[in-house]
């Protein structure tokens, strides 16, 4: 006896070629024909549990995923798998459904594949998006895992108070965009720097292009003459040892990332570290997904924000899965101006 | 009319030669002839307000002492004034009093001067020593500054729990051999590192000379298959980063002192900082100071644990006012096993 037949499409892939140890380059990744993929879950993969299929619509590119390019088992996430696809964040549509909280039509978001479509056999790890006057793909950055970042790594981490002097780095990435206006709102005087003269209107206090001051302990020292309260990490590097030499008594660092050292084999020294005793710094690294039982509160308070007009939000977006290996790589040398999404499809 | 005329002695004083911004060298200091000292508080003295003229018993040698011996006011701290008495911790006898809290013949601690005999101007400075069973000398130490450093940082800044791993570095010295014996009164497990093979009896788990470790990670990894939960920073430097490498998941780095780095100008660069993040390590600076309101209880909890034999003390004594500089310049190359002291005179 035949089975029905469902209709079927091409499948591309972005895979990895194999496993680096340095800054990410294009070639590191390959886009290929994934062959014809049936339009439905297929009988084996609902056999052994309920599953998703889902065409993809926005990728999310993170720095974090550098890390998943290496050989190495010891992090709290494993390394992808040579030959296969990328995986990251998305959003997408649900095209067949095994799980009963989830239908076709349905917009999703949660960990996918660089590829037009996936499986997905954890579909308890999928979101089921419910904001219709938001933006598709700010799921993967306002109210993804960059915002929710920004908002553990403020709230929890920073310990804020209003009046507090607030740097931050990377400050129109992702993560930093938002941090840097939870501060604003929270009353906080905000000064960001990125690597672009492109000023984005996140309403901070003042902005600075770190690759055009040659000092930056004096540019800090120019921008926050009585010192800075809080620092959010997202550079490492001389960033950081500037900062080092500018922090206020009692000054609290939030390490959220270090993205000029990702691709670096020997990262840069950082030699001001003395400075953690004499103005009694607390130096803290974070993951967000510590800090899960958050998440409802953030996806409410955000929204308010941005339904409210006091939050905005910036995306760089690049069109199409094979323009995904350059807008990834361009992460590590500052190029985006926003949140780095790929758009696979409109539909 | 003439004054009657009080005793004298020969005041002999250490000074600072000049200021310095490299590791110290005994010949920075001089031994030089202060002339004769009335042995009473001057009139003129007096009428500024209440002073105490003390004989000097034991002097404290402190790795934070190097930092005044630099030009640099922004510090929490003062530099030394060339051609003056270096200043420290010291123990001495009441000479001569106008304080009605004091009176000749009381043993006190407090800063003085690397003299004979000093006149404390700020009296309110001084603690009166009450335990007449525990030697004068460990009010330098087990009882001081370096306890009570030991103590806010391991009870405060460590937030510690039974049966986590603790690595102590310079683990023979000052503050060193305290945090580790608090944290085996905890019910941690302890392991030290010192620049010496010989090992005190502290009852630390396990021990050993960093300076015999061609590959500090690896030893770390030995020491701590687990890895480590708390680490009590006194070095800096190479240790530090192989310390990062070999942190658990919540992590604690008390950050007391860096003594490694202080005779440097540059100092060794830290490259494993991204630890902070995947370790979601929590890296603290603190100073004694910010704590003094815990001071009372210290003594409470420290004298008692001494006279229950629950914790032992080594001191490294060093004789006369001259041995000085040799013994504070040891320091900084790890010479000293316990407390360095300087003895001025017994009586």
């Amino acid at each position: 006896m035949e089975k029905e037949t469902a209709a079927v499409a091409r499948n591309r892939k972005v895979v990895l070629r194999g496993y680096i140890d340095r800054a990410p380059r294009e070639d590191d990744m390959e886009l290929v024909d994934g062959g014809d993929v049936a339009l439905r879950v297929p009988e084996g993969a609902a056999a052994a549990g309920p599953a998703v299929l889902v065409k993809n619509l926005y990728l999310s590119c993170d720095p974090y995923m550098r890390s998943r390019m290496r050989d190495f088992q010891g992090s709290y996430i494993p390394p992808f798998k040579p030959g296969s696809p990328i995986e990251g964040f998305g959003v997408g549509r649900v095209v067949d459904s095994t799980h009963p909280g989830f239908s076709a039509g349905d917009f999703v978001s949660g960990m996918t594949g660089w590829e037009d479509y996936s499986l997905i056999t954890k579909p308890e790890q999928l979101r089921k998006i419910q904001q219709s006057d938001i933006p598709l793909s700010y799921h993967l950055g306002l109210l993804g895992m960059p915002g929710f970042t920004a908002y553990v790594g403020f709230y929890e981490i920073c310990s804020p108070k209003k009046g507090e002097f607030v740097f931050v780095s990377a400050a129109s990435g992702a993560v930093g965009q938002i941090v840097g206006q939870l501060a604003k709102l929270h009353g906080c005087y905000v000064v960001g720097s990125a690597g672009t003269n492109q000023k984005e209107k996140f309403g901070f206090d003042a902005a600075f292009n770190y690759k055009e001051e040659p000092d930056l302990a004096a540019a800090l020292k120019r921008y926050f003459p009585e010192g800075i309260d809080i620092y959010f990490e997202n550079v490492g590097g001389p960033i950081l040892d500037a900062v080092l030499l500018n922090m206020r008594v009692h000054g609290r660092i939030a390490v959220c990332g270090m993205v000029s050292q990702h691709g670096v084999t020997a990262p840069a020294g950082i030699h001001n570290l003395f400075s953690l005793i004499s103005k009694r710094i607390d130096m803290k690294g974070f993951i967000q997904s510590d800090y899960l039982h958050l998440f409802p509160q953030f996806v409410d308070d955000i929204t308010k924000h941005y339904r409210d007009g006091k939050i905005v939000y910036v995306e760089d977006m690049s069109v199409g899965l094979e323009s995904g290996p350059a807008a990834f790589v361009g992460l590590f040398s500052g190029k985006n101006v926003g949140k780095q999404v790929v758009r696979v499809s409109q539909d």
